[in-house]
């Protein structure tokens, strides 16, 4: 049996071999004896976000003023996008940084059923992320009677396997949507069998990849997914609620109208003419002005990912996580706590979730603990979910072996009580 | 006959004389001998929002990461939202900060239009911004057969007059759409007769505060307009793309409800329940998590407009657009500009137009002078108009004298020639 100090010498002797160690210092430390374990819900400021926003401010908006435009700004949804393209398998061209995860979802949701005319039914599963089911009610509700939206139910309310969706899809499906990595149970889904699957039947296939990008690989082109969404201020610490994306395949782009017919979107909005005509490549899919702040502390981050490599940051954050879950399965009957993540390491994300009855106050005493002990970050997802985010970027061997053994404390010195 | 010298003599003693002028100081000066007439395009940076800024992003996310969320940053769409609401006559509770213009626009008019049942007319004009007019068609594209979208005709150009909109108003009409000071004339609308008219004909009204927003003031409460957006980053010196706000008068907010529904617009976002209920109040027009780096740079400017006054701000934009004005009137024979605004203090916002047939040329030869000669930057709007802003909380009557100088100089000299 592994005592806890041989966790913590094989922490720091994973640490020392770590060939991603030096990113961490590419971050701004927080208050000292911080454990951050929520880089899956709001990632970290790099250093170099801060001085490169404060040269936005003060140099382009404060110097360039109305110049800034012609100057790199009207590029930055495309630019950000290209390089954001390089971590989903996608192709300069088919990705945007723009507007908001729900928003981007509802614009190509609509477009997509649109295109499908005549087929009135998506397909997700409950296991999506609220805010996409949200967003999809509100669509057939919309669109009107005929439309309808079935989501396939779980098995063990972790995962949805493959023989439900296979099941599920029929002739009438105009879209089915998915998410890449599940936002509580952090289950990967098979995007390559779905999307292969979807379009056997004619169907099409949207991918939320707000949990995958930066830490889980995704491969869009060889999949040949149709479209896809996803966030940026999670593991690619682009800040809070940074500017989303939209991925859209090449030869779609020409076939799909968005619903809001905003001037950027427009073929050529300095024309300032009175007729929309869309542009005809990913640019149709743009609304209005980009939001230049938010958008540019995207950027720097997005440079130390491709700088660390996809693969190697999911090469690390597995190794992590199997460390964490090792000490886990180490703990005696696990404190109470059983695993909500995929045992398998080929079907989880970068983030391992403990279930425990007292789940809610075990994160509280995390998060507020006594002054002589370590901060915890994790994050609590009801009923009973502690979600630890693991960000291969920052995140050290240390860290886990540090919030683990927090968490051990408080559930076995029953200092979690206090907050029931 | 006054002289140039007049002129100079006139504007250092208004200078002198302005209550407001110690706000000048308030924002970065950008490069000396730069002239910025372009504040109703993207309004200067000021002081405190750099250093506001910074300690967003060191401090409370660099530090309180996810923290944030319940420290101040899921309230900001409505904090802003009731400073704004100040400048236009709303109540607290009833505007927004959030998304951007045109998303705001489409959110808003879907609801209108799903809300007036059975009447499927749009009534806007042909010199709204192409923007909103865009979003209206690609909505009477989606709504489908039987919707329209009239647009009615301006006899000079530049106004649109009441009888027009009254002709052009019937029982078939669900929805009137107006911009309240007009992008390229500065013409601003008759607010509350446009309402009226429209409310004794059973119609809806939305209003597009973004040219008037921190510089005309708007009295949406007496009018009883239905609905407004707007944008932040004219006037209001938000930065560059910064977040939009929509306003709904609140006894509406619980009879319209807009097609993208979010988490953040339902009643219990963290509730994370799979079906969508709308909030119950002003917060069921949200969408997403907010961009917190764009908005947070808003509070600062929009604190500076509250000290201010609107009002006082509104008078001073006058003052300084009739000196302008008469400066122009003064040139031998206009020197070839004609006034594209009305002539009307009452009925002009805070940009005057001048109308060249050089000027392209013309506007491209004072943003790109010789070195020893001092940039002035306006806006042109195809085909012959250069927009001069007038932001009153930063422009002094000498930058209004200096720039009509060097626009005089220009032509004069001809020196524009070689941009044709």
């Amino acid at each position: 049996v592994n005592t806890e100090s041989t966790y913590l010498s094989k922490a720091e002797q994973l640490d020392r071999e770590d060939p991603l160690s030096s990113y961490r210092e590419q971050f701004t430390p927080p208050d000292p004896g911080l454990i951050y374990l929520d880089g899956n819900s709001l990632g970290r400021l790099p250093v170099r976000t801060a001085e490169s926003l404060h040269e936005v401010v003060t140099e382009q908006w404060g110097n360039s003023l109305i110049r800034g435009w012609g100057e790199g700004w009207m590029d930055l949804p495309r630019r950000l996008g290209d390089k954001i393209a390089l971590l989903i398998g996608a192709e300069p061209g088919e990705v945007l940084v723009c507007d908001g995860t729900s928003i981007n979802l509802y614009k190509l949701v609509m477009a997509a059923m649109e295109h499908q005319e005549g087929r009135r039914r998506i397909l997700s599963d409950e296991l999506n992320f609220p805010s996409d089911l949200h967003v999809l009610q509100g669509i057939v509700h919309q669109l009107g009677p005929g439309y309808e939206l079935d989501l396939i139910r779980s098995r063990d309310g972790m995962c949805i396997d493959f023989d439900s969706v296979r099941d599920a899809t029929d002739k009438k499906t105009a879209l089915l949507t998915f998410t890449h990595t599940y936002y509580k149970s952090s289950f990967v889904q098979d995007m390559a069998g779905i999307t292969a699957l979807a379009h056997e039947k004619g169907a099409m296939v949207l991918w939320d990849l707000s949990h995958s990008v930066g830490s889980v690989p995704v491969d869009l082109k060889t999949c040949r997914a149709d479209l896809a969404i996803g966030c940026t201020y999670k593991y690619l610490n682009g800040g809070p609620g940074s500017t989303a994306f939209l991925y859209v395949r090449r030869d779609l782009q020409k076939k799909l109208q968005q619903p809001i017919w905003g001037w950027l979107g427009s073929k050529d909005p300095f024309q300032f003419g009175t007729l929309y005509e869309p542009a005809e490549n990913i640019r149709r899919f743009l609304v209005g002005t980009p939001p230049i702040l938010s958008m540019s502390a995207i950027e720097p981050a997005l440079d130390l990912h491709l700088e660390a490599g996809i693969y190697a940051l999911r090469e690390k954050s597995l190794r992590q996580s199997e460390f964490l879950i090792e000490m886990f399965e180490n703990w005696p009957a696990g404190l109470g706590f059983t695993l909500g993540s995929p045992r398998s390491a080929g079907r989880r994300g970068s983030h391992v979730v403990l279930r425990h009855p007292e789940a809610a106050a075990i994160t509280e005493a995390l998060i507020g603990p006594p002054e002589d002990r370590v901060i915890v970050i994790p994050d609590f997802r009801a009923p009973d979910n502690i979600r630890l985010g693991i960000a291969p970027l920052y995140n050290s061997y240390k860290d886990i072996y540090t919030g683990m053994q927090r968490i051990r404390e408080v559930v076995e010195s029953k200092e979690y009580l206090k907050n029931r």
